[in-house]
């Protein structure tokens, strides 16, 4: 079961210029960095509050790191904007194959590797209204909510 | 001070039927619906989650009733998706000074009248990273809550 809004996935070309403007306009902060090698992108997490169901709701800012990441692809496309949103579950394997069997593409075989040691998985965009959408579940209720 | 994702704004062609993907696919359940005649759209919010800041998080669908709304014209140049983001705030008049002081557009001069009788103002996209970015305060903390 889809419990909270988990994050919003921005396309950004330059990480720090856009985390100054979050941290300057707004005051959020940088909770957590990393680099994903699978996904083609370095990532800022901006934890903006936490949900009702012990976890949090985060903006992530991506910046590709490679030409053929999907990441790149969409910029060079649609320009710096929302790339996706990710909504938090306990248990993406069993939400992500109800959500298959209901006629949904679900684009990776597995979760893979997201955020945080999370586990993730994205569903097509053309099968959910236009918008690319991400399905996470949390390593560990900790790092969602501390 | 931003509190929250309050929601995520998303521009569908035919309301009836997103809304029955989004309950039929997640089980996502509608909690209000309205027409805004001033914004020019038809919309339903469906409650995701409560957030620690005494609100909750919605996704907002979003409807063109007139072909000269700003929806439509967003609808006509991209096919469905993500319109914009909206943050809480207890305080959206503060907030939108303070940061239009900071040099970011923003597009009202003064709040107007948003989902369930909040009060909202919108940031030039150009000035947040490609991001249409939407300031809320709720009408009442029960709407937001309850």
């Amino acid at each position: 079961m889809l419990t909270r809004i988990d994050h919003i996935g921005i396309a950004c070309r330059d990480l720090e210029a856009t985390v100054d403007f979050y941290s300057r306009t707004y005051g959020f902060q940088v909770f957590h960095t990393e680099v994903n090698q699978e996904q083609g992108v370095r990532e800022a997490m901006l934890r903006i509050n936490g949900t009702d169901d012990g976890g949090a709701s985060y903006l992530q800012l991506l910046e590709p790191i490679r030409e053929d990441s999907a990441v790149a692809k969409w910029l060079a496309k649609n320009g710096e904007g929302v790339h996706h949103i990710a909504f938090g579950t306990a248990d993406v394997d069993a939400d992500s194959e109800a959500i298959r069997d209901k006629g949904v593409r679900v684009l990776y075989d597995e979760p893979r590797r997201g955020s945080m040691d999370s586990r993730i998985t994205f569903l097509h965009p053309k099968d959910c209204h236009g918008v690319l959408t991400e399905l996470v579940t949390a390593a560990d209720p900790d790092t969602a909510s501390h």
